[in-house]
């Protein structure tokens, strides 16, 4: 095993240790990505308070795991009646019979969680407790080869972005712009993404836009949000471009929009807190008179996945994490996330964001403009 | 209400009915899709037993909302607390204060169920029920226009296949196969797809094989598995094809394979039982010596979803589903989702089928060939 993955398992334990866990039954690929260097569908990871690290794959899996994970025990099985007796297996071959076993609350289906604590898989006296919260905080802090593969992420992120915007015409479906985002940022190295939003015109008001085949109109907004993914690791980037010249309506806005997220990336640094980002880019939004425009949470953390801790504290609650401690040195965060929605349109800046001791640096490089 | 929504309604009354389900609660896109015309992320459909309709979505989407879907009530919510408060407030409107709720067990995660279940939203004696069946019954009959949107996806299937294979070359990587695949099917028409799979060389023997940066190599067979979405509605087809002239033991696996999947596809027909159609896949693998190689359910359902019910039963229990009734007329399902997997290869060929009162209805036709 190597320093990296030996330290993050150091790091891991003592969290479980102080939360009273025994075990981590893990089936969210980030996590187990995270801690042993793969992470895969319908597989799963325990790590006992000792240190052992097991694994369970399909049996195809088994030889790419090998090459991948760090781990002292591997099983291969066939179907899901095998996936729960290797659970099973481990547990009575780690000796454990009673205490509790950690699980992914904001992960696991009530299916998938049936399958995990199944009377077959998991034993009586093991209580299942959510260990959400304990992956959340040891995945924040990056380490710097972490930080290079999300920088990695950013720059491709901006190749996909400039091809995207760069393709914008009157006629053209949101569904071919987000097509030549995805094919920019695959050939200049991404393995992966995360889904691409792209809404245009009235479509830039809903939360969540993902492409249809609404054709580009002249004078729509168009917004682009894209989340490529690099050896495992994410970036965050969101534009917003008018298709020709923009309304004085839309201008403002967009100004507006973009002066409180600059002014909030502004203060990203060690030590300031999620909370009083989320009142910067929100006060200034207000301050312009939008109060009533604003939805979303402005921030979250980036990393294995575009969107995850820390959160804004209303957000972490429901998503099942913990109020963010106050930012720390090599935390990486998107700001911008939210959106400012006037009604026929909306408008959303977004960038990844390194925080140092010293203060901001911003992965996310492309041009910041609502013409182009 | 377009008569459409009225019976689909109409339909799941009579199964919430049978099963002693007062309302549904529902989270998940393609379920709501299916009820209310729209389907989107962090939104709520209500559904009583009277046949009432109502959404919940975040406020900015309550107009886009309005053009999509089919609705009685709608309530736009802030954020977490609101969207709590809009289910409360259905629950007390619709004068439901005891009884049981359906939940979606099969999408829902603990945080999630957490949510729905929320005190503040829940009244205490109304009890949570598994309402995965319920849904999956509704939906596994499509209809005309249904199949004519499947139809449409399975084109776009064949033109996204079609650019991937050709593009196929030593020195390209699995990414860039799939970039093709989806650059061609997002110009020729999907709004949207579900992740690309492409394993190439040694990956083609993993299970889940989501592209990576490995570059083809001479030799080597790449999987190249593919989901548009057109209008709502995917297809699922899988080629396996080879970068330069196969082997010997590569080709021998490939056509015992195809033959199994062709003779699966001859024996789809109103009537037969999925396990039949798992039983004549797994069969001629078995008897051309491969008992040891075979991996995953060979056939699953398409809809609104690539991966749907109905499931083979074993399966099924274990992803919340019930065991799948014989296929009716115009179930649309997936044949050859499993592999042959030889341990330094696999292979997989899949494609979309129909299934009439006169046999199978083949929707994805690009050839399958393993040498191009």
């Amino acid at each position: 095993m190597t320093d990296k993955f030996k330290e993050r398992l150091k790091k891991c334990i003592s969290l479980m240790k102080s939360e009273g866990i025994d075990a981590l039954l893990l089936a969210k690929p980030a996590n187990m990505f995270y801690l042993t260097g793969d992470g895969r569908l319908c597989s799963f990871a325990m790590i006992t308070k000792d240190g052992t690290v097991a694994l369970g794959v399909p049996q195809t899996d088994v030889e790419d795991v090998k090459e991948l994970a760090k781990f002292d025990h591997i099983a291969g099985f066939e179907n899901e009646v095998g996936m729960i007796h290797s659970i099973a297996h481990y547990f009575k071959d780690f000796g454990i019979s009673k205490g509790s076993v950690g699980l992914e609350y904001t992960f696991l289906t009530q299916s998938m969680m049936g399958m995990l604590t199944h009377p077959h898989a998991k034993p009586e006296g093991v209580i299942a407790k959510d260990c959400t919260h304990i992956m959340s905080q040891l995945r924040m802090v990056k380490d710097d080869e972490e930080i290079k593969r999300i920088r990695a992420a950013a720059k491709v992120a901006d190749i996909g972005m400039k091809a995207a915007v760069e393709a914008v015409n009157p006629g053209l479906t949101e569904s071919q712009v987000a097509a030549e985002a995805e094919y920019a940022f695959r050939n200049a190295g991404a393995e992966e993404f995360w889904r691409t939003y792209v809404a245009s015109g009235p479509r830039t008001n809903i939360a969540h836009g993902l492409p249809t085949n609404r054709k580009l109109q002249k004078g729509d907004l168009i917004m682009i949000d894209i989340h490529p993914i690099v050896n495992g690791y994410s970036a965050d980037m969101c534009r917003t471009i008018c298709v020709g010249e923009p309304a004085k309506k839309q201008k403002e806005a967009y100004d507006l929009y973009l002066k409180a997220q600059q002014d909030t990336i502004l203060k990203v640094k060690a030590g300031v807190g999620i909370d009083q980002l989320e009142d910067t880019l929100q006060g200034v939004l207000k301050d312009g008179g939008h109060k009533e425009h604003i939805f979303g949470p402005p921030i979250h953390g980036v990393g294995i996945e575009f969107e995850e801790a820390p959160l804004p504290p209303g957000h972490a609650f429901f998503h099942g994490e913990k109020e963010a401690p106050p930012l720390e040195a090599n935390v990486v965060i998107a700001v911008g996330n939210c959106g400012l929605y006037l009604g026929d349109f909306g408008v959303r800046v977004e960038d990844t964001v390194v925080v140092t001791e010293k203060g901001p640096l911003v992965l996310t490089l492309y041009p910041r403009k609502l013409v182009i």
